[in-house]
Order: structure tokens, then C-alpha cells, then sequence
């Protein structure tokens, strides 16, 4: 690597480090607006705050800041930022383009799963993310997951994607949403785990091209996904609803811990648990 | 294999089946009691009865019978038997003892999890099973999950299983405690899934001392557990110790997820889902 490419690798690496931070704090600051303009059943409970964390890896491996709020409206919703590097194991450099190379990596991303009071309010989950090997690549998604599946949600959530993806590239779109159904899947129940989306991965043709398609993915989520609460947020449910939120969050729970990779990846390799099990719904039935 | 051989695996494997179902009855029927005995805080709610499904893997593969129960003692209580035979596929054929030989498997077993509704009695496991390839071996074991670890409780439950391997092997508690140890454990929370108990694989020296010994192990477990259900079942419990009880349950499930040989197994190799999910607690969190 000369010491240009290396120079401008560092800048990439701060441009994306300050993006993921920017969109970690307009979500937030989204998500308690949300918060506040509530008036539903739960509205005699306090609007729900933020409380940031932060955790590290130690100096060397760095670490990253948790968001998490407990309010009326989201149950639970953490929202993750990191940016962590160091070696990867034996075992694992083949799995990942570019560490055959050199084993070391640099990582840094943004990682979001709601979990809304309401079982009318769709759960979803975002995430991108940079990283960097002997190669540099930007990798995401966001799929939707409702009890009672809605059209409109479904529509505006895959449309604000396909949006984002048209404007980037022609075959994005079907790709990643293609992409999206096959990875949230679980096969021990013959069913998908929402409605889905897209997922995108090893995305490395152009930096610059692959960065502004990483920000108008968070952009659109951003834009779509609060206006799906707002849709449903303030109307009543009943008990049975209730209820079956509470079996389909059991389904979140199996497809994180038997099959998501991050997840997986992330315990077996020493990650920070706390961070990686924030996805986990607050409160789940198997009955 | 001789004619005699194989008309001696035959009554072996009808002995096994039986005493699974043996054991099966008198465990219903033990916890059927402590639902009428109850007089603690829910004994408003009727005693919980179990209720018998049965399911099937196709005309050649058998299939098994499924006890489930809610009641006011046991907020779910699952008890399986069942035997099943097939073709291990290639990919799991070297991890099993006398596959490489002959792909042909059968095997029965009997399968426990109680999660009682108080947080006062501790959650319980028990499996025992014979697996016949061209060997024929017996395993299983039983682990005491409290929330609220009592040492009266575990002194009891590891005594009673102390005494069964007393008397069948010199080294068989202190190897089949290490190994229950060594396999409840969950690395990313760094503890323990509860206090221990025995497990044991691969027992296949002596098949009438083999398989004395599991039925000894089912006895124990029969008469032990019970018991610890009664020193605490009619105790009443606060919110917050409710509250220890839904997160501890949170890392059963963690642990049956990320970890069980069996329910990865299974679930990866098209076993019956709801069966191998019975374990899953009917409520848990993450707060």
C-alpha cells in the first residue's frame, strides 16, 4: 500500500466512522420525537429517553457506544455504533475477502433493532457497516418484521429501499431484496422472519459510489420507518394481539441465536454481549 | 451381525422403549400430584393436567409422543419420548461412534424440561436415551437450573444422582458431574446455566449395567426433584424475584440456542420442531 492509498484509506475510514455517528444521532433524536408525540394507550407513561453506554475492546481493538430506550412507544429499541479492529482468527480468515492476505480488519458500523409496545407497530431492524481488510467494503440492510403483516407498510417500506437502491445501481434492488428473503429465513419453521427488505454485502467496486448508497440506505430508513409508527402507534390492541406478539418475538429470538450470523459471529468470537444480545426482544413467549 | 445378535439388539431396544414410557408415566403422574397438592399463591387456578400429542416422521422413521402441561405449579412442563430411526447423512456420520461402518441409526429417549411458575422452585432438565448404530450405547443426564440457588436444594439433587452412579462405577459421579459442568455453561455470559447435575454419553461396556444404570438415573431424578418442588412451591414470591426469573430464563434460552447439541441437531436435520422447542420457556426476558 503506498502511502497515498493508505492516506486515503484513513479518510475513508473517518468519513464513514462520522456518517455512521450522524445517523446513529438523527435516528435517536427521531425515535424520541416519536416518543413525545405519542398519545396512545400506554400515552400516562413517560416519554422514553436515550441512555448511551459506552463499552470498549481495550486500546488496541477499540469498542462503541450503545443507545438503548425503554419508552411507551418502543419497548426496547437499542441503536449501536463501533469501530473496532484487530486480527482475525485462523479459523475465520477464510471466510472473509481479503484476510488471507493480512489477517488484520477494521470494522465500524450502525446497528439497530426496535421492539415496539404496540403489536401493531412493525419491529425492524437496520444495520451498515465499512470494513476494511486488504480489501474495504460497505455491507447492510433492513428488513421489517409485523405481527399482522400490513400492505402498506410492506409497500412503503420495500418502495423507500428500492428508491435508495435505483438511484445506485439497476440490479441493486432485486439483488438485496432477494438477498433479504433468503438470509431471514428459518427453515425449522418453513417460514421468513418478516416481511422483508434488503441485504447487501461486500459491496467494494467504488468507494465513493458504495458510501453514498450506505447513506441514502440509512437515509431511507430514517425517513420510512417512522412514519410506519406513526401510522399504527396510537390506535388500540387487545390482549390476543398482545399474545401473538409475544410468540412472533419468540421467532426473532430463534432466528438471532440459531442463525444470524453477527450474532453467532459476534459471541463466539469474544464480542461485546451486552451490544450484540441488545437485539433480543424485551419480553418473549414460547407458549 | 448373527441372527442371535440381532434378535438380542431387538429385545434390548423393546426393554429401552419400554422403560422410556415407563418412566414417562410415573414422572406425569408424580407432577400431576404436585398440582393437586399445591396450596400456594396460584391455587386459585385449577390443577394442570398433561396433554398427549403424538407425532410422526413418516411410516419409516417413527416418530414420538409429546406430554406438555401448564399449570399452577409447572407454567410449562415438557416431557417427550420417542424413537426414531434413519440414515445419518454423510456430514454427520464421523461425528458419530460406529456410523463410518453402517449410516443406519436408531434411537429412543425419554426428554425433560419443567419450567415451574414460581421463582422459588428451581427449573429442572432430564434426558436419558439409547442410540444403536453398528454400536449401541446409552447417554443423558439432568441439570438443576435455579434462579435463586439454594444449597439445600443442590446438595439434594447432585446427592440423589451421586448415589445412582455410586452404584454402577467408582468414577462415574465426579466424570459425569465435570461433564455436565463442562457442557452447561454459557461462554459470552461467562456463568453457568445452573447449578450442575450429571451427563453421560456413549455408555456402551455393559448393556444390562448400561442400561441399569439410566434407569437408576430416571429413578433419582424421579424421586429427587419432586421433592425440592415441595420445599418450595407453596412460598410465596415478590415481582422482583419474578423479574430474576423471566432474565434467567432468557439465558436457558440462550443457551439451548446457541449451544444444545441436541436442539442445534435437531432443528439443523429436520427433527420435530415444536418437540425439540419444548424446552423453550413459555415467557422470557431481556430487559
Amino acid at each position: 500500500m503506498t502511502d497515498a492509498t493508505a492516506r486515503q484509506t484513513e479518510i475513508h475510514k473517518a468519513q464513514a466512522v462520522e456518517w455512521f455517528k450522524s445517523l446513529r444521532d438523527q435516528i435517536c433524536a427521531r425515535f424520541e420525537q416519536l416518543e413525545n408525540s405519542y398519545t396512545g394507550p400506554l400515552a400516562d407513561r413517560p416519554a422514553g429517553r436515550f441512555e448511551r453506554t459506552r463499552w470498549d475492546r481495550g486500546e488496541k481493538q477499540g469498542g462503541g457506544e450503545m443507545s438503548v430506550m425503554r419508552g411507551r412507544v418502543f419497548e426496547k429499541v437499542g441503536v449501536n455504533i463501533s469501530t473496532v479492529h484487530g486480527e482475525f482468527s485462523e479459523k475465520f480468515r477464510k471466510e472473509i475477502p481479503g484476510a488471507d492476505e493480512n489477517p488484520n480488519f477494521w470494522a465500524a458500523g450502525i446497528s439497530l433493532v426496535a421492539h415496539p409496545c404496540s403489536p401493531l407497530v412493525p419491529a425492524v431492524h437496520m444495520n451498515t457497516r465499512h470494513i476494511v481488510t486488504s480489501k474495504a467494503w460497505f455491507g447492510g440492510g433492513a428488513d421489517l418484521t409485523p405481527v399482522f403483516p400490513d400492505d402498506a407498510d410492506t409497500n412503503d417500506f420495500l418502495g423507500a429501499f428500492k428508491a435508495a437502491c435505483d438511484a445506485h445501481g439497476d440490479d441493486y434492488y432485486d439483488r438485496f431484496k432477494k438477498w433479504c428473503d433468503d438470509y431471514f429465513w428459518l427453515p425449522h419453521r418453513n417460514e421468513a422472519r418478516g416481511v422483508g427488505g434488503i441485504f447487501y454485502d461486500y459491496l467494494e467496486d467504488d468507494w465513493d459510489a458504495n458510501f453514498a448508497f450506505t447513506r441514502d440506505v440509512g437515509r431511507a430508513f430514517l425517513d420510512v420507518y417512522p412514519r410506519l409508527v406513526e401510522r399504527h402507534y396510537n390506535n388500540a390492541w387487545s390482549i390476543d394481539q398482545r399474545e401473538a406478539q409475544l410468540v412472533k418475538r419468540g421467532r426473532y429470538v430463534e432466528f438471532n441465536l440459531l442463525h444470524d450470523r453477527g450474532t453467532r459471529f459476534g459471541l463466539m468470537t469474544g464480542g461485546n454481549t451486552e451490544a450484540i444480545l441488545m437485539s433480543l426482544p424485551p419480553m418473549a413467549n414460547w407458549p
